[in-house]
C-alpha cells in the first residue's frame, strides 16, 4: 500500500462571534482537509488549519508523500522535515503560544499523520484506538466550552446562541449547551472581561451548575500577580485555571501560589517546552492537540511524558470540524491518563460539517466509533460547498485582533491587559 | 481475532562463567518462552524471565488472557494488574536495580506484551517495526560485551572463551568478539577487581581498539567518591559510565563531577523513577529494557520521555536467545533517538536458540527482519531441549551470589564494594 496521491482543500464554515483575549472570531473559520489516497484505492482523512502559510506548507509537501507506506510514519516525518525544516509559521492571534520551526514541522506531520491513521485502520479493518492499544473507554467526555459572545457578527442577524456578556448570559448559553449536548463540566473562554466579571461568572455557574467542574481560560490574559489574586478568589471552584498568564516563568510563580491545577495550551506547547516546564513546575495539566503535538503519535509521546511526571492530561480545541473531533476521540479512547473531559468547538459549528455522519454525543461524550479507521466518512457535497465559501469569504489567515479592529479600531491588545 | 491458550515454557541454556559485581553467572542461564495462540491459528512468541516468582505470576495471568484481542494493549495491562497489583517479584541478583510491584507488574505486562505485537504483525502481514512507525536503520547496531571470567565453570572443561582475568585477557576477548560479529563499540562488565584493574582494562581495550566507543558497568559497586576518581582517570576514554554507584542521590553527585555522560540500568528502572532522576540530573543515558519497561509500548514511551528531555537512550540486556534479539531490534530500528550501539550477550550463548533462523549480524549490526511480526519461528524440538535443561540443571532463579559462594565461601558482598 502506498500513497499515489494527496489533496488538501482548504474551506471555511460560518463561526460565531466568540471573544476572546486575541479580539473576536471572525464570520468565518478555516479549515482544511487532507485527503490521502493508495493505490490499493483507499483514503486516510486529515483535518488541519486553513491559514494561508500553513496550507502553503501542505501544497509544498503534499506531491512529496508519493510512494510514502501510510505506516510509516518516521519516512512521513522526514519527507516533512526536507520540506519544513527550518521554516517556522506562526499564526497571527498566538492563542496556542509561540511558534518554532520545530512546532510548524510538528503541525505539518499531524496534518499527514492523521490520514495515514485512517488509512492504516481501513487497511487492516481496525478503529485507529485499537491501533493506538485500545479504547478503555466507549464515550470520550467532553466539556461545555463557553464564550463570551455578541448577538451576531456585527451588520448580520443575531445568531442562535445570542449574546452572552455578564454572568446571566453565560449561565443561560451554559444552559442550553448542556440541554443539547449534555455536558458535564464547564470551561468558560476568559481574558474578555476585567477579571473580577469572570470571576462572578465563574460564580454563577457554580451556582447554577453546582457539582459540575469548571474551568476558566484567560489566553495569558494576566498579570502574574492578578492570577494569583483569581486563584485565591476561585479557590474550590475551578478543576483548573488554564493559561492564567504568559510564559513558563510567570506561570511558574502563579502555581506556586495558586491551590488548583494550572492548566495550558499557551507556555508548554511543543517538545521543546517541556523541560523547562517540568523543572520550573509551571503546569499541572496539558492540554494536548494533535494539530500541532504531531499527530496521535506525538500526543501519545506527550501523554507518557505527563504520566511520567504526574501531569494531567486533558485536550485543547480550536474551532473544527468533525474529521479532527473523530480523531480527538480515537486517541482520548486509547488514552488511560486523559482523564479529564476534552474541549470542543463542536456546539458552535452549527451542524456544519464535512463528513456525512459525525460523532454523536450521549450525556456529554463522544461515542466512540469502532469501524476501520476514523470512522467517519467525507461528505463531497459539504466538502465542495464548505471549499466555495474559502474562496469567496475572504479571509485567508485566523486574524481575531485585525477582525476586532475593524468593530472598535481602538482595541486594547496590551499584555498584559490586566 | 482473540486468544484461545497462552503457553510458558521455562528454559534454560549453558552459560559461560561472567564474573560481575553480584557473583557469577551460573552454568545454566533460566528464561521463559511464551507461546500466545489465537482462534485464527497464528501465535506469537515472547521471550522473559525464568525465575521461579516470575513464572509463578506468569503461570497465573497466562488463562486469564483467553479471549483478549491481542491488540488491546490497554486490555492486556487491565488484565495482568487484576493478577500482579500489589505483588512485588524482587530477582536475587539486582542487577537491573530494585524491584517495586510497578516494575512487576510491568515485567509480566512485557512478558506477553511482546507476543501480542508479534501476533498483530503476523495478522496484517507486517513486520512490528512497521506497526512501532517503521524502521529508520536496516540494521542495529550492538556492542562487544566483554565479562571479566575464568576459564571454565569449576569442575568442568575450559569453555570456548578461556579466562580474561588481567587488560590482556579482555582485550584478547574483545578481539575475538569483533572477528567474529564486528562489533563497532565495546563495554566492559566492570565490578569484579579493584577499579585502577578496570581503568587499566579500558586503556588497553583503547590502545587495541582506537576511536572505538568504550563503556564501562560496575553494576554500582562502587561509592560516588571512588566512581568520581575513575570517571576522572577515563576522561575522554569513555562513551558513558554506566552505574558507577548506587542510587539516584549518588549517580546524581557523580554526574556533576564527571565529564562523560552516565547511563543507567540500576537507578531509573521504571515510570516512577523518571521524575527524581531527571530533577536530580541523575542520568545521562537510559538503558532501554523492553523485558521490564512494560515491553515495546513502555520502551517507547520512556523513550519519548528521553528525546523530551535530551537524555541518550540505549539498550540493556540480560542472558537472551533469538525472540528477545527480534524484539529488541524491532524496537531499535522504528526508534530515531536510539542512538547509541545496543547491548547483547548473544556471543555467550554458543549458538544455542529457540528460533530456527536467528537474526545475522552483519558488520556488529543485527540484520532488521521484514517479514510479518517478529520474524522469527520457533524451533520446537530446541525448545524441548532447553525445556528440558529447565527441568534437570536444578537452577529455578539466577543466583549469581549464591554461587559465587559455593565456590568461594568468603566471597565479600559489601555495597560499595570500593
Ligand atoms: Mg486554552
Ligand atoms: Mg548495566
Amino acid at each position: 500500500m502506498r500513497v499515489d496521491s494527496v489533496l488538501v482543500t482548504p474551506i471555511a464554515f460560518p463561526d460565531p462571534p466568540l471573544l476572546n483575549a486575541a479580539g473576536v472570531h471572525q464570520p468565518w473559520a478555516l479549515r482544511a482537509v487532507v485527503q490521502v489516497r493508495t493505490d490499493t484505492g483507499l483514503v486516510g482523512l486529515g483535518e488541519t488549519y486553513g491559514d494561508a502559510a500553513h496550507l502553503d506548507l501542505l501544497d509544498r509537501v503534499a506531491p512529496t508523500l508519493v510512494g510514502l507506506d501510510p505506516f510509516d510514519l518516521n519516512e512521513l516525518d522526514r519527507r516533512v522535515g526536507a520540506v519544513a525544516r527550518g521554516v517556522n509559521t506562526p499564526d497571527k492571534h498566538g492563542l496556542t503560544g509561540g511558534s518554532t520551526g520545530e512546532k510548524t514541522r510538528a503541525r505539518v506531520f499531524a496534518s499527514f499523520e492523521v490520514a495515514c491513521w485512517d488509512l492504516q485502520g481501513r487497511a487492516v479493518g481496525r478503529p485507529v484506538h485499537a491501533l493506538l492499544g485500545g479504547k478503555v473507554r466507549d464515550a470520550v467526555p467532553y466539556s461545555a466550552y463557553l464564550f463570551y459572545k455578541w448577538a451576531g457578527h456585527p451588520g448580520a442577524e443575531p445568531d442562535r446562541w445570542g449574546a452572552a456578556l455578564d454572568p446571566d448570559g453565560i449561565v443561560e448559553q451554559a444552559r442550553r449547551m448542556i440541554d443539547e449536548y449534555g455536558f458535564g463540566s464547564i470551561k468558560l473562554k476568559g481574558g474578555v472581561f476585567p477579571p473580577e466579571e469572570e470571576v462572578a461568572a465563574i460564580r454563577a455557574l457554580h451556582a447554577a451548575f453546582p457539582g459540575l467542574p469548571l474551568r476558566l481560560d484567560p489566553n495569558a490574559a494576566w498579570s502574574p500577580a492578578t492570577a494569583i489574586s483569581v486563584a485565591k478568589e476561585t479557590e474550590g471552584l475551578l478543576q483548573y485555571l488554564e493559561d492564567p498568564t504568559a510564559g513558563i516563568d510567570g506561570m511558574a510563580e502563579v502555581a506556586a501560589a495558586a491551590s488548583m491545577p494550572l492548566a495550558t495550551n499557551m507556555c508548554v506547547v511543543s517538545v521543546d517546552d517541556l523541560e523547562p516546564g517540568v523543572r520550573r513546575r509551571a503546569v499541572g495539566v496539558i492540554l494536548a492537540d494533535h494539530h500541532y503535538w504531531g499527530g496521535l503519535r506525538g500526543s501519545r509521546d506527550l501523554i507518557a511524558v505527563c504520566a511520567a511526571f504526574g501531569l494531567g492530561v486533558s485536550m485543547h480545541s480550536n474551532s473544527h470540524l468533525g474529521i479532527s473531533l473523530a480523531a480527538m476521540t480515537h486517541l482520548a479512547a486509547a488514552t488511560p491518563n486523559l482523564t479529564y473531559a476534552c474541549d470542543t468547538h463542536t456546539p458552535w459549528q452549527g451542524g456544519v460539517d464535512v463528513v456525512s455522519e459525525p460523532l454523536r454525543f450521549v450525556d456529554g461524550a463522544a461515542v466512540v466509533p469502532d469501524s476501520p479507521g476514523l470512522g467517519v466518512e467525507l461528505d463531497h457535497d459539504a466538502l465542495d460547498r464548505l471549499h466555495a465559501n474559502y474562496l469567496s469569504c475572504g479571509i485567508t489567515s485566523r486574524d481575531d485582533l485585525g477582525y476586532m479592529r475593524t468593530i472598535d479600531p481602538g482595541y486594547d491588545n496590551r499584555r498584559p491587559r490586566w
